[in-house]
């Protein structure tokens, strides 16, 4: 499954147009689909979900992520299913 | 929708001239047509309005915002229709 | 009005030797005629007005102010009359 | 056992396909197959496990950490044993 | 007054050996000469006075102040009279 | 016993295979042997122990600590003699 | 007594060997001599007092202090004589 990743960002290469789960400073959490990402880690997400304790807060749709107040991103086939 | 994403700044491209809700660092929320931006993702909307809560805070008109802060941005057109 | 903003400097380039708003982290403002300015945002206002909920905290006249604890930059006559 | 270490990264790479521990600002705390790193020090850990107060919280599977919120990384082996 | 300010920094080099107030990020204040400063902001002020509530709080005479932690800058002549 | 210092750095050079103390910002504190250090001020220490008031809160063994995150690092034969 | 300072970092270099206060952000103060520094103001200071309140809080010796954290530097002889 990890077959691939030489360097950290060969993860999100791997995660394009797949669901992923991204978790930012100040305890706010979003799933969407990532379309791209660059090496600031600046993404774009489709779909987008604003999460609250595992709830959904709202839809935002397509939705530019600084990367900046990023913590961590994890495909949401292997961070959703085993919450 | 989202044919022609393929970094991070083509989705603020793409919103030129359009709705954004942008979304800062302390639960700042501002929506407003994107007229520029820059690598810094520094923006210029127009016609922009301080949001709190879904509600209108007050208006601003032409503004200039400092990428260091942002959050996150989305087109208004998914961003605010399904909240 | 908004003709010429190619880039989001173009907005203070526009606004210099015209009174604008100036919101800073820690919910600070200062309203003042903007006489210079540089890539990092670093800013020189004149008639400088320190305001605190809309009133008037202090006057500081000539002021330089660090660009990084900006968050935006409106001219005055399109934040403030609407307000 | 420390033998071959001459920069800090040295130990990253010594880790590599190893369980590591990972604490963030804010007292979060990771653990994980580390399975690459860069200059940055941002992180790809499999099997990734969510901790707190040396409990699991949830499992988080792949992921990718951004090295600017982390405090320490230590290998699992001699951190996790001693507690 | 304010003849030959074309950038930021002219202002400072227009009070070197004049009387300025800083303004530090967690409201700190200090008076004093400014002797010397560099692109970072980096401040040499002499005969320095840390204020707290426009009360002299101590004075800590030459003083080396990191830009980083500064939030505006006055020459005293226009900051002080008019408080 | 201080000659030889000419830059910062040197200090961290003469420490290394000695035991230091580590403070970090949030009033963390770590004791260990000093393996390896770089411009960024990025750390291995080895038999880490964090400590807690000056008590052993618990022995983390071989630790990667990232710089961004130390206040000061002092030679544990002066700091801890003379507590 | 301030000849001799062009630019902020001949303070530094004025005050070597001499006894400096240094204040950090958190409210953290050391005294102590000072040894070297570089231009991100890493400093090595000797004999360096920790101070609370004006009172002594621990001697931690010789330390590296990283610039990131520090406020303010002052000739211990101008800054000290004075409180």
């Amino acid at each position: 499954m990890v077959n691939g990743i030489e360097r950290p960002l060969d993860l999100l290469n791997n995660s394009k147009n797949k669901e992923v789960l991204v978790h930012l400073k100040g305890d706010q959490q979003f799933v969407g689909t990532l379309l791209a990402f660059d090496i600031h880690i600046n993404l774009v997400l489709d779909n987008t979900k604003e999460m609250k304790d595992n709830e959904l807060k709202r839809n935002i749709g397509l939705t530019f992520l600084r990367g900046d107040t990023i913590i961590f991103i994890s495909p949401a086939s292997t961070a959703l299913k085993k919450e």
